[in-house]
């Protein structure tokens, strides 16, 4: 029998943990210094409190766990489909998110929690999609949500997070910004206030299939063709559906503090609602929200390193976003990334909790895809070199005399924090310097015998090559 | 409907996360110190990876994974009853332990592996157990573990990072070490080379049900009268199956070292060894080993915290353990503890990779069990008051300017590294300081119309109630 895991699953070397813990650390590290406060949940939720929450499709990805025991008794003899027979056999299922655990947790908790409520969570996900290049049945999600605040300081804050996360990181960003309530207003305004999603996924697929793609496909969503043509007053552009780029949102920000200037046509939305008969109050608000955002995202930071675009063609697939929505994909004017996807997204909504009992509570998050980022860093190779280093140095063993001295030796050096080890069997020394040079350890340290008549070291500096002898008692003071 | 979680599984509310990440992170701290590196393994393994590893009862408790899509789809119509109708419709499993995880990967990766492979590993395993207080059906476990090296310094290094991890814990521990080559041996001198586990899990259960209940199980797997007699030579003392305490392993060890010394009957049953016609090989191997591992120990530290005591009466459930084994235990002598069940245990097994192909391959490792080191350091209130502190710094929310100018200060304490927040609202006072409160929030900052107007700052220290005017700009400096 040949050792395999599951289709879409992998492990993680030493190599590979190295680098996801740099960067769920700096994650975390964002997270912490923003207030935000960990928590986790179980991976395995009532299968009630999963199913439903992420459409028909969601349901047939969520992986559902065996009822233990004797799972089939007292199963009726007519259920032998799969569809009527999992109810019967299956209470439980794997987590598919961290948003829907968390507003079972929020609920579950509430009295105990103190609001505005900001956690972060950072845990693995599992989903029953193809495995392909890049996604996986087992993922990570570092997900940081404010619950029970309206305020748009959340979303500034979120965006700054966004903004340092991917600074530290050294992945150039551009993070884009929308508002779901300018969506559903352009929605009203054309008289089609039930088809804000069918509009949204148009405008955000025109790169790919062209105006008369996204034409075809809000017809098939049921659009009529007056309201495809007035649809143009609010997107269409020298022929096309796309930003009037001679506008700008927000002219009073001067040029050349480390941000693009954004140019996008929300003025020209704001112009055309005032010109209907009716203005539309949600319009207006979204785009009020929006002049916020990015008022105050520069009044915190006006050094951002990340492209900041107010792009009014995102969408976002999630049905539950209301209002602000973020998604966050690499700058690839700034580096050569053959990545297209986001790597990091987010929005608020005004009712997630009430699915599960506890309404009008609004809430707004982020969520890192840590295993996109992942590919993305090593694509353009931007893990730090350190990043690798494993123990510090290595104690030759030279039989049991001199190990038994050397023990001593490495008790220094741990007590003075220096991870190090002894190699347990007195092999050969190529041996020896072989496991050295495939850990990457630094430092070398050989005590032999007349080494240590000595009170004496010789430290090898793996990567010089440099070797030099010196007291054993000031053996530390060498180690960088 | 009111959200649960299913039985036996936990949320973690950030004050509990704060506490299970400050045991992780010493743990993890030590382990990195020796040189051991981080592996992780996916959270489900194919069943044939699992089943028929941890006997007939773990099969039992392994969580297995319902196929996705139409699982039913050419089931043939008899496999009915749950044990022929579980291999058609699950091929996963979630995982059960480490180990078996471990030597799977071991197998797997052996090519990209430098031996001896020093790995440690953090991660929850799942188990259908009946859940009960202590008991949970996810928990954690953190496993360090050498494979590829016979060496006794493995053992040595283990037993120090117990020692160091519940030093720095602060909790009180008794190590016990025993090595399966005494037991072995034992069962060997008496004619009974296959009741090695037999006698073990007797003597192991001695102090619960007395010489005759030992003798009585004895009896039951299969000793005959003669062999139960001869095994008094072994382990009988006054009348009763116990060490013989006026013999001491290492008696050259000077007393007062800041270890106890430790008393036992190794050294009888050397001599019982020797009485024989013909002495057991194994036996003297066993002797031997705990001789080496009792004096390296303190070759390598001198001032161990914790007891350890070689004692001959420890078996350890699991089967595939050969040499060395370990236990920790509550050192009540010193504490006040109600836990009596282990909380860190281990031991050398010589073969384990050898149920995926890859034979002669030793190991040896050891697992805390984080989640009971937790309920015993709440006990007995052993976690550091500063480890549930979060946010450093509220600033409060006075209206839309207050809160502009503000955003400025909140970004200067996060470019120092001071985690700190911008209450999100401009709610009524007494409800911030609350939410400060709360939190456990040790600072609040105030900043009105006149503090701004004067660019100063009133800081207010919430344990001592304190409150002091300051400089903006010197803000940071008053964050203690």
């Amino acid at each position: 029998m040949k050792p395999s895991i599951p289709k879409g699953t992998r492990d993680f070397s030493p190599q590979e943990m190295v680098k996801r813990n740099y960067i769920f650390d700096i994650i975390r590290k964002v997270y912490l210094l923003h207030g935000y406060q960990p928590i986790e949940t179980p991976a395995m939720e009532n299968s009630e409190t999963l199913m439903g929450k992420y459409g028909e499709e969601g349901d047939r990805l969520i992986f559902k766990i065996l009822n233990s025991g004797d799972f089939m008794d007292g199963v009726q003899a007519e259920a032998t489909d799969s569809k009527s027979l999992v109810k019967h056999i299956s209470e439980k299922a794997l987590r598919y998110d961290l948003t829907v655990p968390f507003a079972r947790y929020v609920v579950q908790h509430r009295n105990d929690i103190t609001f505005p409520f900001k956690r972060y969570q950072i845990q693995p996900v599992w989903r029953a999609d193809r495995p392909q290049k890049g996604r996986y049945r087992e993922f990570y999600q570092c997900d940081a949500d404010v619950i029970g605040s309206d305020s748009l300081l959340n979303e500034v804050e979120l965006v700054q997070i966004i903004d340092e996360v991917f600074k530290e990181l050294g992945v150039p960003v551009i993070i884009k910004i929308n508002n779901r309530k300018i969506l559903q207003g352009i929605a009203e305004a054309i008289g089609a206030p039930d088809k804000m999603i069918v509009i949204a996924v148009g405008i955000d697929k025109l790169e790919k299939i062209g105006r008369e793609g996204v034409e075809n496909g809000w017809r098939d969503g049921g659009l009529t063709e007056d309201q495809i043509r007035r649809l143009g007053n609010f997107f269409l552009q020298s022929g096309d559906y796309r930003f009037k780029s001679d506008l700008e949102l927000h002219p009073v920000i001067p040029t050349g503090r480390g941000y693009n200037q954004t140019k996008n046509d929300v003025n020209t939305i704001r112009r055309e609602n005032k010109s209907l008969d009716n203005e539309i109050e949600i319009l207006n608000q979204g785009i009020g929200e929006m002049d916020y955002l990015n008022n105050y995202i520069h009044t915190y930071n006006e050094e951002l390193s990340s492209k900041i675009r107010f792009d009014v063609s995102l969408a976002r697939g999630l049905n539950y976003y209301t209002g602000t929505i973020i998604e966050v994909k690499i700058d690839t004017s700034k580096c050569a990334s053959q990545f297209t996807s986001s790597i990091c997204g987010g929005g608020r909504y005004d009712d997630l909790t009430g699915i599960f009992g506890l309404s009008d509570v609004s809430g707004v998050g982020i969520s890192f895809g840590a295993d996109r980022i992942y590919d993305v860093m090593e694509e353009l190779k931007l893990f730090p070199e350190n990043v690798s280093a494993s123990t510090k140095v290595l104690l030759i063993n030279f039989g049991e005399k001199e190990a038994q001295y050397c023990l001593k030796v490495l008790r220094d050096l741990h007590v003075a924090g220096i991870s190090a080890e002894l190699y347990p069997d007195d092999k050969k020394l190529n041996k020896q310097f072989e496991y050295a040079d495939k850990r990457n350890i630094p430092y070398v340290v050989s005590i032999g015998q007349s080494e240590m008549e000595r009170g004496v070291a010789k430290i090898k500096n793996m990567a010089s090559g440099e070797q030099k002898e010196v007291s054993v008692n000031e053996l530390k003071a060498h180690i960088a």
